[in-house]
């Protein structure tokens, strides 16, 4: 079952609560749905079980992992022997690029799966980014995803013979975690089996109190809800 | 020992001709170069321990080799069950994107090596990309290489920072690679150790008939020299 170039989308797909989303967005507007979700060596892998759950249950047509050697530069606590930072509560959450920033990430991220789209002949890259929770991200903000979808379209042959535009789609950017979680329930994501700790403990439970799990925990919150991974 | 970011480069060395050239330029201007080689499934997987010995050989202060599973993908004749292929003479060689065109292959690549960059805190990356005779690559164009220069200045610290701008360089990619042999040779390169065929024999030995092999024959031919690798 093969399905036409024009409605197929690529979706980054991490397992955590925001790409969870971005995919029942790109599902909801009617792509077929390629999910793909990157082994790089992150301390967090369990998000990899996660994610293929996710894939499942959205309906997604296809999910690849990748694997990427991205943890051998080092530089992030999410990938080296830096600790995750802890913090009380959110308001300890600061928005200067976190020791938690992986170098690149998600340039290396959006170009496996822009490469991944090349062959698929799909013109569409959807991405969960956010700029607000994450403004201390440098490649979380949408002068950055401009600029990489700038350089998409020269980069690949559909670029070159000009028939077809790339998009690089990035439908929370500008939404806060609360938004994001309503619109997510809205389109049927269950978040019971998403996963968004970054030092998780080794049975998969979330910490609650690194920069992720407080974000997402004050998202519901916000969002009038209680996140169901407080009761798992 | 470790050097002055400022001083530091890294640069993309698959093993062949053109990229060992990049380096010996990043050399000769000065640079403490970081020479990254990537596994990515390509059939001529060879060309790595031809990497290795060309960094060892000019100097490199690190050779890194990272795993990427771009081959996952298929669509081109380097990673893929597709043929490389072969031609009579030179003449034969067209100038449309070929099937060895690997999607968006130098995207990954350089995307990893802004990664690695960014946590050396090095702002140059040298490519040995060549628009004349890869006029098929989309990847290989200078307004390509320029692209993804505005992207990772946008992706990185360094550009959140505005501290230091970080350039992609591309000293090859107007030169043909008659004149890049003759670049090469003045600054001792030492081309037997390179590696370009896309289809070697088991034992490493050049097919002489893939796009690569003829174009760097005839490389050598203009330059008034023969290709040692023709008396390997």
């Amino acid at each position: 079952m093969s399905s036409a170039p024009e409605s197929k989308a690529v979706v980054l797909l991490s397992g955590g609560l925001d790409s969870a989303t971005a995919l029942a967005v790109a599902i909801a507007e009617g792509y077929d749905c390629y999910a793909i979700s990157f082994d790089y060596g992150q301390r967090h892998r369990i998000e990899l079980s996660s994610a293929s759950r996710v894939a499942k249950t959205l309906g997604a047509i296809e999910h690849r992992v990748i694997t990427v050697g991205l943890s051998s530069f080092g530089g992030s606590a999410l990938t080296g022997q830096i600790d995750v930072p802890k913090h009380a509560d959110v308001s300890e959450v600061v928005a200067d690029i976190p020791v938690t920033y992986v170098p690149a990430r998600n340039t290396v991220f959006l170009s496996l799966a822009l490469a991944w789209a090349e062959v698929l002949g799909s013109t569409r890259i959807f991405i969960g980014v956010n700029a607000l929770d994450y403004s201390g991200y440098p490649d979380c903000r949408p002068e950055y995803i401009a600029a990489f979808e700038a350089m998409a379209n020269l980069a690949t042959r559909a670029g070159v013979e000009g028939s077809r535009r790339l998009e690089i789609v990035a439908p929370l950017i500008a939404m806060s975690k609360a938004e994001i979680i309503r619109l997510g329930i809205e389109l049927g994501v269950d978040y019971s089996i998403t996963h968004s700790c970054y030092d998780p403990s080794f049975d998969g439970k979330p910490c609650l109190h690194c920069d992720s799990c407080l974000l997402r925990i004050r998202g519901f919150e916000e969002a009038g809800l209680r996140d169901p991974l407080l009761d798992s």
